[in-house]
């Protein structure tokens, strides 16, 4: 950490920073300039708490230098992660497209939908059954007669199941169904749930806050690391900011710069990113252009009915043919959409 | 609703969409401009998810027309919502003056405190037992031994106690010493929490996460009053923009916009909405120049060695400051400063 | 244009309104629901001002029904604009890439700069002769001498030349020597410039201002295509958001949004966007991929002694890299990268 | 400046930052952590730029020392900066009260504002001729006419004049009516206007950009003051946010930061602040609590026919209320609002 000293900081204060970081186990180091003088205060890599020395008199402003995350970190692991989730690898070469609907709305929608991507070359299945809604009077979800459903889906298609978790309470009855649990946008930094995931061994696939910055999101992930979870994966879904043409703004400078931050899968959610469908398909290219290790993208047999998020939900057919798209951009970027599940054999069809 | 048709909008998809609503359940209202044509959906009142009309072919934008919160507004209860907590009374005319330290770190530093604030004129005192860190290096809190030192503060003093829950599983735990649960700007739209909270009868103060909006925060309210919780206080404590010369930027709008949309308390939290003591006093001021029915300010006793937000924090001098420039600033609006709690005996004295 | 009602308007207050609407020249449309009631006022198309409307008592809120641009919009115009620029064509389906300093430093840095895009596949070369600093300490540009050495690199490859203009009276010196003016972000609602290069015939490239709507980039084109200029190009550069890990924060979702609104050509400038070269050859894939229409990318033979934005320059070698990679990406979406210019005889060279 | 380099980085590539630093006149002061080297470059207060470091290799980020404003800075000119402008004085204790319609519409609109504002106790008269308008369609102002009516307005009142210039084109006349120009927002970073500005010794109101940071309005004051112009009023207007319940959101905390940064003036204007006439006063208070130097005011005669913001503006009745509340407040601050001028006598009330 740097200490930067008002320009008219006088000796005695400087003297008193010197010696409080000190007091705090740390080398103090001096440099003084024509106008300012800078203290660094040198420790052993275990994190200080910066805000006690912005009370102390004639300091301007305290600037980190470590970064505060270490397990996230690229510098710690300098190798992409890759791990398994059921047959497929996350976090490789391949990219993994994840997709289904926003919310389990009847088992005849989620194994039609279940079957309607893995068709078009999706490798696993996202569906709600607990739901964070803005508004108490909205949908909630189907609880736990949701998560048997995406059981059933499962057992039908083979596809693993990628679905939110929103408390520690739900912990138990997630974990029995999900290959993947979601920590949703709104639960970024509840850091009680981040601690009870750390402490399983389930991949968890870590949405960034609508308006977490990428340090604050690989914070949160440091959280789920250091209680011993290897398994996490990170999901840009888009940010807050002024512009209201969209549902949130894609922050595509976070694909490769997480990247680079990082060795954990980094992947992109279009639907939630722009928020309107007719715009989703050209928002999960450039998220493949721009580096992303998968995609996870809402369809719905019929979005015109559907309980939540119908507006910027696909179409099977249009899901189809985004598949199509992203697998040309795979490949110019050198990568590839990793390998279609096999055929089903007809006994298995609906 | 209205829906507002794009301007090269068919017959056929006006039609569509006019027989959309109405298999909703809505009644349908047809409004043809030069440009456009747009659809109002009237129904009874009761939430239509809007997302499934954006899918309609044609449709360009839908625009809600109903607030989604209901029990939170001023159409609901026109006057002011006024409650007691202890002996003090929140909503009314009286400023509430919440003051203590971020964490409890110690017996000494909490027992100090309360004595501090007390004496100098708060109403209740604040310190977290449970602390949400965005780093899981860093001090997370004492924990149950944090609460039982806040309730020797509360018996010591006859302050009442505000402090954050961050989970369903801590609630039983919080309940038995909190006069009023915090619930933290980053678990402003945790539902699980907001749901058991409701089912408590206890008053909580509801922070607006770093970027909710009004609306956001209301719904939030709206949670906890229709799961039968009617004693909520509104807390402004900064949103996130693009500035980086003060923590956060207080929202000073939020104050009489929240006044006008809900007949809830709204109070101020100075200290995180500009995160800098130096300028807690002033914006303090400017909090209850704009109408807050109260103020939370973070008071240490030696804000240089605190475990979290130092610098941040008033000196107890400087708080006693505050309070009497806050009493001046009451009085130019109308209103007063609650009274101080009467003089502890010698024999009470620590 | 909706006036929507409190709900607990009286029909005296409607009334108001009603005649309020009549008295602009407005038919006034009435709907009831159960809660509000909503005014449409409907005109001949013709702008009203809603801010009028705002005062009446009882009105809760105005919505706008048309979208306050005409000649920009694809409902006035279906197809794509394209427009010559010199040799080339700026609009159609092949991508055009701008490339060149941040500003001209001196001869023989623009004229390499030149030859090195040119060879690597750059249609046009950028440079900025006045330069808009946030300091008043800064170097700022070359002014007449950069425009002269602007028109010697055109000489010496045959590149359009795209430069800026900060106001009106540089207006003239700019217009001898740009192929294509740039208004920069901080001028993009400068109106007294936008009215100025309106009256000219000459291509603008308006760049989006940093804190801009898409909804305002269009009003600012609306301003230079009434006053009779047709030849626009939109560049989204990046907005201002609280990530402070990027210098802007790149709103990929503004390509495809644009694009859908709008017949003008939308290109993407990657190196302003992100701010940092390492990643902007993932940006301006990105940008591709979600449907640019061209890029506009900062060049230098060595950044680290540039005068301006070298964290962000590419150098040379690195440019062609990214034409390349680009490329493949253009064929990825069904479209391609403008041809290269011939290769220049022997003589030619510098 | 402090150079600080990646936790990888090689004894090579520290070397060649440290050559760098000092072939460029600067000292190199290293500091060698557990974990990263920092490396201080240190010079004779000239700035420096950062970019051309960044691009080297090894390099993590670059952190600023020196604040780059001078001028403008406390640091420089420690005590406040009072001038007058016509009889009054602002930047002193006593708080003005700039109040007037967003645009002259007629000779009566604003010869009655400026009579009624002047008995409701505002100090100058605002007023605008030309009007930057988002749309190219909206009234854009009576120009050389409504300057003329301002000159008769305060013939006939004595109040000063502010009003906005938009080009330097439009300088020389609006320096022949204006006691003080005002910068819009949107103009903040014009520089071309800012230069010529800072050429002339005419008071300046320079409005804060909407998505300008503090340190970006300083840079703004600072183009005008090393031009030699020392008269610069900062005027906080409100910032753009993602909050869309307000216009704008007041950046409150700007008014005791601006203050401690700075020796200039700071006022605020809350009319665009909040954009809804309804809260004005409440944000006028809050303002004057926070430590601001003046206020100006949206103040129309019939806000319901006003040709722009219209909604923001007070009717000159509410305005003498916000003036009798803005002197309790001030007075609770231990400040005052000038005295008003004194009553006109009968021969020139119109």
């Amino acid at each position: 950490m740097m200490i930067i000293m008002r320009s008219n900081a006088t000796d005695q204060q400087i003297e008193d920073v010197v010696r409080t970081v000190q007091a705090n186990g740390l080398r103090a180091h001096l440099s003084r300039g024509i106008e300012r003088t800078v203290i660094g205060a040198i420790g052993d890599g275990r994190p200080v708490d910066k805000d006690q020395f912005m009370y102390l008199s004639g300091v301007d402003r305290i600037v980190p230098i470590s970064r505060p995350f270490k397990l996230a970190s690229r510098e710690f692991s300098p190798l992409d992660s890759v791990f398994p989730i059921d047959g497929m690898k996350i976090g490789g070469d391949k990219i993994v497209i994840i997709a289904g609907p926003c919310s389990v709305e009847s088992r005849q929608q989620i194994i039609e939908t279940a079957h309607a991507v893995r068709e078009a070359g999706a490798h696993a299945l996202r569906g709600g059954a607990f739901k964070p809604r803005t508004s108490p009077y909205s949908f909630q979800g189907m609880g736990e007669d949701g998560l048997a459903l995406l059981a059933e889906a499962r057992q039908a298609t083979g596809l693993p199941i990628v679905t939110e978790v929103m408390s520690q309470e739900q912990l138990p009855l997630v974990l029995e169904v999900a290959d993947v649990m979601q920590v949703g946008a709104r639960n970024m930094q509840n850091y009680s749930l981040l601690h009870a995931i750390g402490s399983s061994q389930h991949p968890v696939l870590l949405k960034r806050g609508m308006s977490a910055t990428m340090e604050e999101l690989l914070m949160s992930a440091e959280y789920i690391l250091s209680h011993g979870n290897q398994r996490v994966i990170l999901c840009e879904r888009g940010i807050r900011t002024f512009e209201t043409a969209t549902r949130n703004t894609t922050d595509i400078n976070a694909i490769p710069v997480l990247k680079s931050l990082t060795h954990l899968p980094v992947i992109l959610d279009p639907s939630h990113s722009i928020g309107n469908w007719e715009f989703v398909t050209a928002i999960a290219r450039a998220g493949v252009a721009a580096g992303a290790d998968g995609l996870i993208i809402e369809v719905h047999p019929n979005p015109a009915e559907a309980l939540s998020d119908g507006g910027q939900s696909l179409k099977p057919e249009r899901f189809a043919e985004l598949v199509t798209q992203v697998r040309a951009i795979a490949e110019a970027v050198g990568r590839s959409v990793a390998p279609a599940l096999p055929q089903l054999s007809q006994a298995a069809l609906p």
